[in-house]
């Protein structure tokens, strides 16, 4: 059962928004719900290990709307992207995207978006929870890049599970079954202008639909939920219990702000043979050259289900000394086991050290592991 | 009755934070809020009137505890203020306490913090909603400011109205007394870390805590409820209707995020005469000379009292064109009429000019008027 809990009434005003996708999610059965970049993201159902089995059997749709695109747009907009982030982009093609984790210039991990190269001059960074406009444009106004940045218009929403191919081929035609994972094209489909990509957060595979014109929110949503019935279709959430058991960082969640990517167990998108400078290049390097001190590494934790627990507790070794912290802790359904993901000082990050957690039944033992789990 | 809606239920997870004083806030019953810098911000009890009237007429308490410090330390951290500040801070002295419009490298109004010298190598920025952290450490990092950008462990609480100078008194000492607007003094009292300031976001008089130390919120609470107790007081946050009869901005509400200081009527705390330069210096000067396409003005809006309405609506000549759009609506127990706020087109910013204002029940006449209202 995810925890949550009832607050007071959420005032209806400018700080947070709501998605194209928000009425049609409720409607359909979402009742747990976050924030995130300032818009209200839709959580679970009061079914959540419903939601898991759509997820991972048949086909899920997931409001997705508040992963916000960042736009940038000009002659300079791939010299931009390729400074502002840690993975090489000199190579990223029109109709492609890439993974890419963005750095400060000490090198901590301040976002980790999908970008999306929409056409020579107009890239999108698909952005998990911070602000990048901010960012982009400071660094683009410091460094006199020629580039104009904006929030457009474009809301994703996720279609994710076995089924989804079939159903994404059975409402757009079967070119859809043809694109390549990190392929997207941009279309008008009845009217609803969307670039359809092949991605989304889950392993299970999938599309994300970056629709481009919020007025049809409900036209879109509509068309992919009465053709998904046949399919079993569920609403849902971006995951936490599949996407711990087959690892997908969360920024925000997994790490502290002060992480870099290495610490974050993303450390294989980092580029540091690039030719160009990129922002924090010089101390990631210097990171590389020291070693970490703390690391993201799984956790197997003994005893009975525990519930959902996404915030930071403590992390100990036998003797009563600090460790570390976990960062989130769920069930695993697949593996019928306790898992988390724990922030985990040095020499303790090594898998199969024993450490204990801290949970609301008191502390229990669990066993350091590598990222992906493998069991 | 300030307008809200029940949301599902909020996750309980590391997208949003709650201050140190949100328990008690709830107890003392709070029943409305929003997310303000990824935290929980109370708004209202269910009985706004009360509230209103406690503000007005004797003390209220407000957590605003999403009003987060952004620490810049360091050699350089005054010449970085300096240099993100559009107000001249160069002879901002320890003890003291400006308000600083800060804009983007195209004159954009990115946020509006209180700029506290808390001692010479050290500046928090008191930011309104916008991550402020994120474009210093941008700023910073590109320019190679020898300064450390932290966000310290410091959660304002505001004791706001006529009586919150002697309740203040009572607790702390007569010494507050003297502290002037705008200043401030560091202490510990009973335990407790706290900056106190005389500042705070209504123009009923009053000041801010910042406790230094969020393992002592109910702490700090309990000391002003208790003593508050004798004078009325009543929870509560940052008052709509008040700030409107007195104007004060709201960052993230009364604008857009593409509007200069000159456009959201703050155009005075810009010193566009320092010899130093500063970002959005040039854009600015640019912008004077043109002079602005739209500005935010006062609106005196017909009929019936009405809801609090904060979401832009439309704003039309009495011939159907558009005007520009209203910002937010409430209605003013002082001036017992409609006041609203609204981004007005040029030449229809002139006061006295007519035009007619979308509603929930249709559209009404309404005046434009200078800002302060003068009723």
């Amino acid at each position: 059962m995810m925890e949550s809990f009832r607050i007071m009434e959420l005032s209806k005003g400018p700080r947070v928004r709501f998605s194209p996708f928000y009425e049609r999610s409720v409607e359909a059965g979402i009742r747990v719900a976050t924030v995130y970049n300032r818009t209200v993201l839709p959580v679970s159902t009061d079914d959540p290990k419903a939601d898991y089995e759509a997820l991972t059997e048949r086909v899920a749709i997931w409001d997705v709307g508040c992963q916000r695109q960042v736009q940038v747009h000009g002659p300079d907009a791939l010299k931009l992207c390729r400074y502002m982030s840690a993975r090489d982009l000199s190579q990223l093609k029109v109709g492609v995207a890439k993974y890419a984790p963005l750095c400060d210039h000490e090198g901590r991990l301040i976002n980790d978006p999908v970008v999306l190269r929409v056409d020579e001059e107009t890239i999108w960074f698909s952005i998990s929870d911070s602000d990048i406009l901010l960012w982009a444009r400071a660094i683009a106004g410091e460094g006199n890049f020629d580039v104009e940045i904006t929030e457009p218009d474009v809301s994703p929403l996720a279609v994710q599970g076995p089924m989804a191919a079939a159903l994404i081929a059975q409402v757009f035609g079967d070119w859809t079954r043809e694109l390549k994972f990190f392929h997207f094209r941009r279309i008008t489909h009845e009217g609803i202008p969307i670039v359809i990509c092949r991605s989304g957060w889950s392993k299970q595979g999938g599309f994300e639909l970056f629709l481009e014109d919020s007025a049809k929110g409900a036209d879109l949503w509509d068309l992919i939920w009465n053709a998904g019935k046949n399919f079993g279709i569920r609403p849902g959430g971006p995951n936490n219990v599949e996407r711990m058991e087959n690892f997908l960082f969360s920024w925000g969640s997994d790490a502290d702000l002060e992480c870099d990517p290495f610490q974050c167990a993303i450390g294989q998108y980092v580029d540091l043979g690039v030719e160009h400078d990129f922002i924090g290049k010089e101390a990631l390097i210097a990171k590389r050259v020291e070693g970490p001190t703390r690391e993201l590494k799984g956790l197997l934790i003994d005893g009975e289900p525990l519930e959902a627990n996404p915030a930071p507790v403590g992390l100990q070794n036998p003797n009563g000394t600090y460790a570390g912290e976990t960062r989130i802790i769920c069930y695993s359904h697949k593996f019928q086991r306790n898992l988390g993901l724990g922030v985990i000082e040095v020499p303790n990050n090594l898998p199969g050290t024993k450490l204990k957690v801290e949970t609301k039944d008191g502390w229990r033992p669990a066993t350091v592991a590598d990222l992906p789990f493998d069991l």
